[in-house]
């Protein structure tokens, strides 16, 4: 029995760009019946796939040909439009969905270069590394064209839970990189405090024991702070700046003293300073989100 | 009926310091019927506590004579010192429980100054708001003097579960400072976020719902980046260096086309760039660790 006899539903899919992403995205729609079409610029990546029912186009433009709904998976924005604006009249009337990581203004450049071919523009963002496509635990955020996201959405969810931000295409790209900042801010903390208590002979294995339970504890406060944040109301009469001043130069002095960089406390240092220079030391905590909303001028 | 009489194991304590955590400190051993001994350099912070039984000593010296063991907590290193050193002799051949915040280096020194004068010194430090203290959810770390500690665990047990960390008094200050730079970190993480998406006019309170499960989420992959960090062998097939300075510098640029800053950012990028400058770039992105451990010379 054919896989694709299986699946009534099975709706043609053409994945460009077969790096270690493009080949997971591509694998896990042929698993589910769709006839898949692939195509990769350099020779071989296609290989593993072909030998699992995937049609290798040879050509980017026999892909983009070979289906109503063209995935691509590229390196980057540049790389989308070197590999893409060259097909640009193939894709018209078709739904291009870009799952490849760029800023919002890139993807904002690319929806309206789309818009100006006649191409059904969907942007995304995979929040997940290529072993956890089509897994629990896999993420995908879109922004953009509504109708082709509610048109293939069966088919995007078999590659990770879909969520739909709305139709600026830069979207997406804004709460995905901005769900890893949160993400990078978090690790380099770990390695911070790993690296303090590394200087007493600590074991980053027992040590991480006790961090990310508390790590997990302190970030159930967030929600207070986000309430705080929405109503632009930071007086307060527990943890004002000036107490979170004392405890951050305390992080900072016993940093420098055990010889370990303030790499990840110094900013943090900053941004509470600036907003007590700025008069708001009996101010909540929270209040240092302004400074990174409004930064000091480059100079 | 007396609430000192219910309790066999009543032990007198003395408790030095009346601010916001000493109240709460010595409202809960009164409340555990505890003989309670207070005293506050200014007036009036005692009234409370004496009137739910604790005594007032009028002076510093009479709480100390008081109780074989006196709890400490005052504002700070500096602090501490100009308070005790005049009642040192009175201290000798006691318990002093200093639960202060100090760097490491500090409570190494009150450490060594408190064995001149033959004083059981042991350094706490709470993990704690005041409202949390005697509630699940506090936590207190000490180091110093073991027997010290095993003597009036019971006791300290009573404000917050108790971690023992070994005999360098320098310990407790180290891990408490420590997971305090790992939640910083996370917060200065969520306000970027946050400002990431508001630019986006994203909702705070919407926003942190999809945020705190995400950082959780990459709170357990902590632990296998702590295994890597103490078998020291970067070496990796996925999530290079490389690969990691390819997200962070979209986060970057990302931020800055939407006119926010780069406070949280900018550190991870200089954290990974070095890496890669010093010929990394394959490496797993956990050798950033390297860069906090070493950190560059300060000009
Ligand atoms: N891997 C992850 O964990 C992960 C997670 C989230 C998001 N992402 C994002 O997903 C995208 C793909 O990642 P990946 O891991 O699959 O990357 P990858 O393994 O490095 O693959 C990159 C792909 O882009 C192609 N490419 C690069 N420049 C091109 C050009 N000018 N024209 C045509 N094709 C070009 C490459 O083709 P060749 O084979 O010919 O070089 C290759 O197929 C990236 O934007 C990445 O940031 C990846
Ligand atoms: N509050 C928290 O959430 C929290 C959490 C963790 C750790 N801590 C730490 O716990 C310690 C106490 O905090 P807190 O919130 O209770 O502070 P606080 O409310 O500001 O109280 C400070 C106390 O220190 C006394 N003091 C200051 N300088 C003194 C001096 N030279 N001689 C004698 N007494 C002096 C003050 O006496 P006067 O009344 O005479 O000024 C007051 O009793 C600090 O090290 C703080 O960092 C606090």
């Amino acid at each position: 029995m054919n896989a694709h006899e299986d699946n009534a539903a099975a709706n043609p899919v053409s994945v460009v760009g077969l790096g270690a992403m493009g080949q997971a995205i591509a694998a896990v729609l042929l698993a589910n019946g769709h006839p898949t079409t692939v195509w990769n610029r350099s020779a071989g990546k296609a290989d593993e796939l072909v030998a699992r029912g995937a049609v290798d186009a040879g050509t980017l433009g026999a892909a983009v040909g070979a289906s109503p709904l063209v995935i691509a998976c590229l390196l980057d924005h540049a790389s989308v439009h070197e590999a893409l604006e060259p097909v640009a009249d193939l894709l018209s009337g078709r739904v291009l969905v870009n799952v490849t990581t760029t800023t919002a203004a890139e993807a904002r450049r690319t929806a309206a270069w789309a818009a100006e071919h006649g191409i059904d523009y969907l942007d995304g963002a995979m929040i997940a590394v290529p072993q956890m496509i089509g897994r629990p635990g896999s993420s995908l955020l879109y922004s953009g064209s509504r109708t082709a996201f509610e048109q293939h959405r069966a088919m995007l969810d078999l590659l990770g839970a879909s969520t739909y931000f709305g139709e600026d295409a830069g979207l997406a790209s804004l709460y995905d990189l901005a769900l890893l900042s949160g993400m990078y801010a978090m690790f380099g903390g770990f390695f911070h405090a790993t690296a303090m208590v590394g200087t007493a002979g600590a074991k980053a294995t027992e040590f991480v024991s006790m961090l990310v339970p508390w790590l997990k504890s302190m970030a159930d406060l967030l929600p207070s702070y986000a309430e705080i944040i929405e109503k632009g109301d930071y007086t307060t009469d527990v943890q004002s700046l000036l107490f979170n001043k004392s405890a951050v130069d305390a992080i900072a002095r016993t940093s420098l003293e055990q010889g370990i960089g303030v790499d990840m406390v110094a900013p943090v240092q900053a941004l509470i300073d600036r907003q007590i220079a700025e008069g708001h030391g009996a101010d909540s905590f929270v209040r240092v989100i302004e400074g990174i909303r409004n930064p000091v001028p480059r100079s």
